[in-house]
């Protein structure tokens, strides 16, 4: 198993055009496959605009017109690939469709955690007016390292991460939509945080920035290392960042400041609860 | 109760002389007191130099000179404090004593996380080689919240700080020494980690940073808001820094983003195993 493989997010500019949005990932991806990617991050909903109003407009079955497309962009590139989008078979929030070089399209999962936040003045957003959360971990194998998936606001709850890296990820992957408030007070301080606890690589993949699109998007997709360091950020604008995820780095980092051995389990436990 | 207190960080300089690191200490409270500082937290070590081939020559039995100076300390100038000291009567690390007004200290907890680290050609330590970890949370109530307290390399366990908001702290502190290596790369982002994720306030309380000392401190010690923002921070000379502690912001920002009610306990938890 080698242990450097690249990473790229695509910062895609969503518009209201779902042909559009699905031929640009798609031109996006074989550039990044060109550049070496082996995995590739979508944002979240990045085949429809953000907001609770797009949401069952742009919502398809799974498989569906972009999982199709997905899978058809996974397999001439040779990318795993993860997407969201919404599907319209269920009632849940964006859906991870993690695309594999062999053109299947075998994880759906769902963010477990929906953006209900209300802040006087700056932002008021509630997911659940019109959609329900998922109950299921989103964890898929690739060749490299195993990789965890949360959706956007999944990223805010600590656990969900740490029931990752019990899990053996080595790899957290947010595709996310943070806005002009919270995305400048806590888009890259819980990345690094999630990072540096777990000692872990986190990626978090944004649409680009749209001044006019009624949901505002803070854009600034980042990768971080285990080491909490920021290895790759974009600005506002659509762009395709890199980052070699180096997993030597990781052990190294895991065995210089070895918490995860430290870890009191005689005093304190992070656990799933058991399903069924 | 009121809603709102101030909170001082006494950031010593640290000296091999005892007799002047625990009068200056209790000068230092008491200009905080004058201030209107209602609790005080020193570093970890406030009355030695950091190091293990220091602790055995200044560590005390509790109470002991050292505990005796914070409870007057304490009753003179009417505060809640929180030092930091070995204990010579046990085998385990730095003891936080938490002074009260009426003069008693109560709460005499441990690290239960020990700094063991080995960064090659940066730093390396190895607490274990002379301290053995404890394995009590150290909480203690004030008239104007519940306060959690961790020790340096505690601050790295994401879980301690979760039990202890879970307990209802809404302040950690944790005197602390980081270094020259892991001080810029990870002190701020722990902090502002453990406020965001369990929306608390966060205090750190370093020893001034001293080049000559065989083991340099990073200083900085920090106050952080349940939003995440740093409200005060020193530079690495001796200081005291101030910050006022506002719970109704506190609950504010709680009712805002209100990550504790949409945790999924449904899905995951973290616990305290049962002693005993």
């Amino acid at each position: 198993m080698s242990t450097c493989f690249r990473l790229a997010v695509v910062q895609l500019h969503v518009t209201k055009v779902k042909a559009d949005n699905l031929s640009r990932a798609r031109g996006l991806i074989k550039e990044a496959a060109a550049q070496g990617a082996k995995l590739v991050v979508l944002p979240e909903c990045f085949n429809s605009p953000y907001g609770t109003g797009f949401f069952p407009e742009y919502a398809e079955k799974i498989p569906g017109e972009s999982s199709q497309v997905l899978s058809e962009a996974a397999k001439e590139s040779q990318v795993y690939l993860v997407g969201g989008e919404r599907n319209s078979g269920q009632p849940v929030g964006t859906v991870p469709v993690a695309g594999q070089p062999v053109g299947t399209v075998p994880v759906a999962g769902q963010p477990i955690h929906l953006f209900d936040i209300d802040v006087p003045g700056k932002i008021r957003f509630q997911e659940s007016e019109t959609l329900s959360p998922g109950s299921n971990l989103s964890v898929f194998d690739t060749p490299y390292c195993r990789v965890g998936v949360g959706i956007c606001y999944d990223i805010r709850f600590a656990e969900l991460a740490q029931l990752y890296s019990k899990k053996g990820c080595q790899l957290l992957v947010y595709p996310g939509a943070f806005n002009m408030t919270t995305g400048p007070a806590h888009w890259e301080l819980l990345q690094r945080g999630r990072a540096v606890d777990n000692q872990v690589y986190v990626a978090t993949a944004s649409p680009a920035r749209d001044e006019t699109a009624s949901y505002v998007a803070w854009g600034h997709s980042t990768v971080v290392s285990p080491w909490g360091e920021v290895i790759s950020k974009a600005g506002s604008e659509e762009t395709v960042v890199y980052a070699d995820i180096d997993l030597q780095y990781l052990a190294n980092v895991r065995q210089q400041i070895p918490i995860t051995a430290q870890r009191r389990s005689d005093l304190y436990t992070v656990n799933a609860v058991q399903e069924g």
